[in-house]
């Protein structure tokens, strides 16, 4: 549809990773700081060109749509889309196809995932991209991305799109995210099967301090402060040379993760389920904590040094519990194009 | 071996209380506000005359000793007894039977207990006390008890005699304790049967806040906050007169509870029996918390307004997990005299 060029006919292949919030949950919505990670459950998405239509297909989430060119010039003439600023013109026909590794739903940034590898793969195609201009492209890469999070979600922060878009990990104080150099950090990541309301929870914890104000406002302080040492910890690990150091960062980060934990249960968004998983990581010798809203759904737990028996160990204490448990690692890396011709 | 009188000849009877921390356990090291409550486990002290010698009888801990007067006339010159300020005669040949229903060595405030009896029952036999000067006598009581305190324990806070003199709640902040007026509270005073180290309890706290002060330090604050409210509560929970202000008043009560748990685990003084213990009353509907130092040693689950099944239903849970459950009340009224002849 870009009258300009000639038709494109090849394909294109990224992908980006998931979210991880490591400290922060809930207090950023006071304000105060949140450090969020890439997740290596990565979702990829090849575009390639097609004859009259664009298709999408999500086998993943059971979708699978089809809209002929001619709908879809309609819809973009009715939308205004050609005069909006900075407006990639809409695909050439083509087909998506999107696999994630990612559980949608989950406060693992499942819909950021997916908006950055489509406006990716959408600007790579139309050779909207600069070769050379590596953050400037992943700058627009993110713009785009977080307009498709807007329609997703109405007021998204930010948070997840940045990350999905830029890896690693991002610090995000009042609105703005700063990205942070990390290691790889390995963990497990565990889903409870536990639903739960993400605004129940954050309405339970407003309630809270409401109630008792003097007694909740300094547990947002120490939560601010807490995910302050863990960018340093974080900081301290990336730059350990000696054995000695990296094994005192991997304490740090297991220390601050116990605190954080605690700080969670005294603000009422842990569960039985979540307290069960904390506690069998622990009987393992490793750290856990909730990751996201609480009240169920997802927990992270470090690896930190421990031995792979031990971790192992955990991996099937865990499922055993009923528990579904990845291996993997926070701090990936974010955009990628694997393939664009 | 009062000079001035005619041997005494009869029989004195006391009781105390144990006593539990509510809230401030901790956090009363850096000087914040802790809140302790009379526990209705008694420790009973009989004093009746005997011959020419003074026993004492501990059958719960295995103890009994006799010594002659004439011993400890020289014992009491050596020391200079005599010459010491409000110093009480000491008593005639008797013998001294205590029995208590606290176990010992668990920061239930035994040792406290057993020094109130023992200088109650003394100032009692030897006519010290005033009758109608109940507050003076009290008074009296606590102070030699402190003495007593102080020589087993070398630097005591002075808040376990306090409480188990006074009996009901004492709110204390900075060496100074007020008493506080409260109605029984029905608890399950649980036992992990995990022995624990005080001492070291109280420097991994330490530590923790050397290593993180700024995450830590708000926790304290918080933990200052929480007894404050915990004070209102049992306040508000005295003075209700209808049945939803009390409903109200215990939620509050076993919210605090949870908050404060919540904040020792991130102290780091939690331990896997008492995080199996709060999950366990978790799950019968029913709030729970370690009190005393932590590390294993002793819980307290709240009842509130929990029908009698469901309390029932707690005990047997966690008997069955091998806990020891006393079914008792915090509130519990300080030094008494049963008789006095």
């Amino acid at each position: 549809m870009s009258g300009e060029d000639a038709s494109w006919s090849g394909e294109v292949r990224v992908s980006a990773p998931g979210k991880v919030i490591l400290h922060g949950e809930h207090s950023v919505v006071y304000g105060k700081r949140a450090v969020a990670l890439g997740l290596d459950l990565r979702t990829h998405l090849t575009v390639s060109a097609a004859a009259d239509s664009v298709s999408l297909c999500l086998p993943d989430v059971d979708i699978s749509k089809t809209w002929s060119l001619e709908e879809l010039r309609a819809l973009w003439k009715q939308m205004g889309g050609a005069q909006a600023p900075d407006a990639a013109p809409l695909a050439d026909a083509q087909a998506a196809l999107l696999r994630s590794q990612l559980p949608t739903g989950a406060g693992l940034g499942s819909s950021a995932a997916y908006a950055v590898c489509l406006s990716g793969a959408l600007l790579t195609s139309q050779g909207r991209l600069d070769p050379g201009e590596g953050r400037a492209n992943l700058e627009k890469v993110c713009r785009w991305a977080f307009r498709s999070e807007q329609i997703i979600h109405g007021t998204p922060s930010g948070i997840d799109n940045s990350i999905c878009t830029y890896g690693g990990a991002v610090n995000f104080k009042g609105g703005a995210s700063t990205p942070v150099e990390v290691p790889p950090l390995q963990v497990l990541l565990v889903n409870t099967k536990v639903p739960r309301s993400t605004k129940a929870l954050i309405s339970g914890v407003r309630e809270r301090r409401e109630r008792h104000p003097s007694a909740i406002d300094p547990i947002l302080d120490s939560l601010d402060a807490l995910a302050e040492r863990g960018i340093q910890a974080l900081h301290d690990l990336a730059s350990a040379t000696r054995d000695q150091d990296r094994a005192a960062a991997h304490e740090t980060i297991a220390e601050l993760i116990e605190i954080n934990q605690g700080l969670l249960c005294a603000l009422g968004v842990s569960h039985p389920s979540l307290d069960r998983l904390v506690a069998l990581a622990q009987a393992n010798g490793l750290r856990a904590k909730l990751t996201g809203a609480g009240g169920g759904g997802f927990g992270i737990v470090v690896e930190g040094l421990a031995g792979k028996e031990d971790v192992a160990k955990c991996c099937l204490d865990l499922e055993t519990h009923g528990y579904q448990v990845w291996r993997t690692r926070l701090g990936a890396p974010g955009f990628t194009i694997h393939h664009a011709q």
